[in-house]
């Protein structure tokens, strides 16, 4: 194995040499102009690393990897027209700087391209690898779907929640690394324990997120500290404080998150205080510290040279060890 | 091989089967409400009789006439969206009904929905129906994405717009058709001439539907006679007419679809009259014509049993005939 650093290289290596806007250029130009935002490239690089981890050659999993980056940059496009979405990676969003319809388009054309780049692989390949794209694909719109209804929904549960940034986040991670390892041929019960990994790590991830947006320090959190608190986001903390909270904490949190009036900086100290005499800042670590064990469990369980897990370990850790 | 209705009725049957709205319901009850609206299924009947002209029996080809269908009424929702199209099929379209991000999000997981119908085919069967379903559905969002361009050009040349809707319309009827001769195991000489005769129906489809448009009967055409006209769209009657016009009647033809702000009535009796002084309306005539004469010379090519070319030569010609 080699280090995070080259399989993000070489990823961005593969991206690069697809690039060539054909025609129509007005609907290529848009899918060129996301995919080359940056960001870490987090999921294709766990493609790559899982192809090697099970002993195939990295290069074997490069349009697996394209396939999973893409069809993220799909979700990101469209999700971006449903939130209104200014901005993405600090940049114009796609329907900003072109129009919406621009954006259902090239989203469109990124999805079907997403399928295409598994057209190389061998028949069986083929279909176990499009069997699991499948199914993701229809539960991250799904999760998308969730994450709309909670927004005008009194009533969602933490089980709910948690489901929706399952499908949402999570399983994508899970099955960006399952692709490695089918393209590897790992055994099935591998190839489950590196799913149930990404995908426990994925929900991780994402209640440390919750946390972040809350608790983080401002210079170096790189989103908004209390973003989702003047959203009226219905996340982990949100519900936890509501379940585990007096009845007049109770009525204060839904006051405070019944409209936009509040004044901003004085919303993000009431909610936070909450937050904290509830003790939900204390169950959310709780649950994170739960998920981060549960991934590594399965990590731990699988039967594969150690120095792929280390690898996959230290990933792990660096997500999770993001400064609060 | 039964009747044209028999292959109808099955395939109906089939969809409703299929019919169950699962959660979350905002995202499937559009899906289910667009897939109920009815139309000819002309498309999924096609994949059904192509799979039977070579010897397989239908029932093996409904999941992919499926697949055809959902993908087709996928590409009616997102466009119906670009377009601003207020009804489809008499009824309200889906953004109409709910709103722009339930269309695209319930596009979105269409279009994934397509794909999962292929799931059931043997692998080397299942990579040859996803190469072309991945060729077609790419080529229906260039030819979306052509018309669109269309609009604000004023350089569309007769070879674009042809180009246009082969990719828009016509490739999605060939791979119909293809992709039944895939499934029963057609001859590769075969499955490309049955692509070839859906292809060519198709235009001649598409530039008969130009035709009737300008000079069908009110009475039986079924939607507005002189809609193109009054939207100003550039249909082969038009790139043609301006070809073949004296200086004159090119002006006036540019000056009249220079705007909104004509009286459609005499608008729709003006151009028709150039249409006609120029020759566009013989020239549209020869065109489709010719078009269709492509597709029934390789339909006879085609290596099968007479009566299930004597279906499709039938469909072929009850397509064509339709009152002008």
């Amino acid at each position: 194995m080699r280090a995070l650093e080259f399989y993000q290289k070489e990823f961005i290596s593969y991206l690069n040499q697809q690039a060539s806007i054909k025609e129509p250029r007005n609907l290529y130009e848009p899918v060129d102009y996301i995919l080359n935002l940056g960001g870490k490239r987090l999921r294709p690089v766990l493609t790559l690393i899982a192809s090697e981890l099970f002993g195939t050659d990295y290069q074997e999993a490069l349009p697996a990897a394209m396939a999973v980056e893409v069809f993220h940059n799909f979700s990101l496009v469209h999700d971006d027209i449903m939130d209104d979405a200014p901005l993405r990676r600090g940049k114009p969003t796609v329907h900003e700087k072109w129009d919406v319809n621009t954006g259902i388009l090239s989203g469109d054309v990124m999805l079907i391209n997403s399928y295409e780049y598994l057209e190389g692989y061998e028949p069986e390949v083929l279909k176990e690898l499009f069997l699991v794209f499948n199914t993701t694909s229809v539960e991250v719109c799904e999760g998308q779907q969730y994450d709309v209804d909670f927004e005008t929904r009194t009533n969602v549960t933490i089980e709910e929640y948690l489901k929706m940034i399952e499908y949402k986040t999570s399983v994508l991670i899970g099955a960006a690394l399952k692709m490695g390892a089918i393209i590897a041929g790992a055994s099935t019960r591998n190839k489950d324990l590196i799913y149930e990994f990404g995908r426990n790590l994925g929900i991780a991830f994402q209640l440390q997120d919750d946390y972040l947006d809350a608790f983080g320090n401002p210079e170096t959190f790189g989103k908004q500290v209390g973003g989702d608190i003047i959203e009226n986001k219905k996340t982990f903390l949100y519900l936890k404080a509501l379940e585990l909270s007096t009845t007049e904490d109770r009525d204060r949190l839904l006051e405070l998150f019944s409209g936009q009036t509040h004044e901003a900086i004085q919303k993000i100290a009431d909610v936070k205080s909450i937050f904290r005499k509830t003790g939900a800042d204390t169950a959310i670590k709780k649950a994170i510290q739960e998920f981060t064990q549960e991934a590594f469990n399965s990590l731990s369980k699988i039967e594969a040279p150690e120095d792929g897990k280390a690898l996959l370990r230290q990933m792990g850790n660096n997500l999770m060890e993001r400064s609060s």
